[in-house]
């Protein structure tokens, strides 16, 4: 393809303008001289309005998940704004049972923006995409005046392949399962957190940011597929609200070992001097399983041998409960109401 | 499923808050009253991370087509944000030569935006989208601070259904095919511009915003696939700029007759007052084709037999050009080259 540009990008010290977002010649070349050349993709290489694919194998159904990610400030330790896109869209295709096949990305700019720091996000994207083995197949930028956004925005949608045989849900969790999780809570909303209110600690908090795929993966090859239940990424609302969310779907109750609960002293401290708990915080590379009691033992030690699972943990039982209450069963003996969140919410964390 | 909110959402006076986006309760109920409510379909239904969906027929390809919409105003003449997503979106698909099946939505909402504004986009998209017979399948809601953001932005992301012998491209326009457009150039651009340049017409321009795949299939039952070369929408840049992409992708160059582009006289006397070229405005609802040229009378009598195409045209055709440049030849027997849209963009047309 021959260029027309008198001059290439200026990705040290240039900016977002509006008419990279005017469909014309800037917008033309920002996506050949950063997003096709970051993502680079037979799929993406094809210049049209869209990307044609590959369809999944006979027999498996499609999956789809879209996420907007605004999360505020755009880099923070463990991650930012480009990986998370990949990791938050992987993950939701993921906890469907899904193999994640092809991602979409939608920008929408801030005019003024510096494009050096466009560019470290696309750069992080693609890594993350390239990490995870899902590529970016298409995209759309779109630019808004200076004061009409916050920096970068941007919304990922992603497609799998559901093989036959899975079919995890919130409604398919029953009285006797048993609830795992992959490892510590709250490291993706304390990172976030402790950026933003400028706090600082002995050694930093890192977000947890990942894609769990492979870890999905891992469950599935341990255990039989019907023994998977539910699966779940506690993000926003953290793993409070994911078990409720379950438990209004499957119609049944929790009991929850608080003590369980792996929490990393950092982020147990930091909450602590806030007055946050972290069961509520967002996590980006955690799964939450419901599993058949039977493949319990299995599951866990499944989880425990990826690398992304190495402190995954039992936590607590599905219980019959006509009021689909989540109890958390507290260390002195005592019992809680783990309730949705509500009241202060913890904005723009993903 | 027993909600659990005290008072329904206040969808007449209430606005939105950043709890909405928080993805607790208080955004459980704003999918569950609105979005939900709105788009409703068993997939959307399903309330877990994604939707899970039939694959497209044996032998079909997958199409993924995905789009950011930020026009301004949010409501205009013909449409609102919300039925221009799915129009948007589904008309990606259509010009690669998909039967759209399915949609997602991603909206990033700006606190204190009125509740009442944001229904009546709901609404509007879940109309455009049962008109189009492509359901909105899974969605997010994100909320950013009064100032982060401008009302409503919406990211909608496509996946179509490409039959095995169906490959319209940019590149597969050759010298002799012949260029079609569905009807007349520049209302969308127009009739955003005029609301918010406040301008005052005779008789109001409107947006020609409209699902193509009807259109396209039309052409499809009367064609031979192999004859329909290019398909294309011309969005954003206008005409003058997709047939600089064409004429780019394909190596080939063309020759248009400025007489034979349909505008408006409406769209026509504005473009004078306001000294711009109706061939570069942004269009909704508007197809080119660039098809052999022994279908063009098959293809123009096609599009003009379907409500949506029946002022098409003949504007002319490609031409063997080393420096692939579209040339106007004007009225007067002059020739002027159009080049790439550059220069002052029409932001947020879109």
């Amino acid at each position: 393809m021959k260029t027309h540009y008198t001059r290439p990008l200026d990705l040290r010290s240039g900016r977002v303008d509006m008419n990279h977002g005017a469909g014309g010649r800037a917008t033309a070349q920002l996506v050949a001289e950063l997003f096709a050349r970051a993502f680079d993709n037979p799929w993406l290489g094809q210049g049209d309005d869209g990307a044609v694919l590959p369809a999944p194998a006979p027999g498996e159904r499609l999956v789809m998940a879209t996420d907007g990610h605004v999360v505020s400030p755009l880099f923070f330790p463990g991650g930012d704004i480009g990986s998370l896109a990949v990791h938050g869209t992987v993950n939701d295709l993921a906890v469907m049972g899904a193999r994640p096949l092809y991602l979409s990305a939608s920008f929408i700019l801030e005019e003024g923006y510096p494009l050096a720091d466009l560019k470290r996000i696309v750069d992080s994207m693609a890594a993350a995409s390239r990490a995870a083995g899902v590529p970016v197949v298409t995209g759309d930028t779109k630019v808004v005046e200076q004061g009409k956004g916050d920096g970068v925005f941007i919304a990922t949608t992603g497609i799998g392949a559901l093989p036959a045989e899975r079919s995890p849900g919130g409604a398919r969790a029953r009285p006797g399962d048993v609830v795992l999780v992959s490892g510590s809570m709250g490291d993706h909303g304390m990172a976030i957190l402790a950026v933003r209110e400028s706090l600082a600690f002995d050694s930093e908090i890192r977000s947890d940011s990942a894609a769990l795929h492979g870890l999905v993966e891992a469950l599935y090859a341990a255990l039989p597929a019907e023994a998977i239940r539910v699966l779940r990424d506690p993000t926003r609302g953290g793993l409070a609200t994911t078990l409720n969310e379950i438990a209004r779907q499957s119609g049944a109750g929790m009991r929850i070992e608080e003590a369980a609960v792996p929490v990393h002293p950092q982020v147990e401290a930091a909450c602590e001097l806030l007055g946050l708990d972290p069961l509520y915080l967002a996590n980006e590379g955690k799964l939450i399983a419901v599993v058949a009691p039977e493949s319990a033992d299995a599951a866990l030690a499944a989880l425990r041998a990826h690398p992304l699972g190495s402190a995954a943990a039992r936590i607590g039982t599905v219980v019959e409960d006509a009021h689909h209450f989540v109890q958390l069963a507290t260390p002195l003996g005592g019992q809680r109401m783990l309730d949705w969140l509500s009241g202060e919410p913890l904005p723009r964390i993903c």
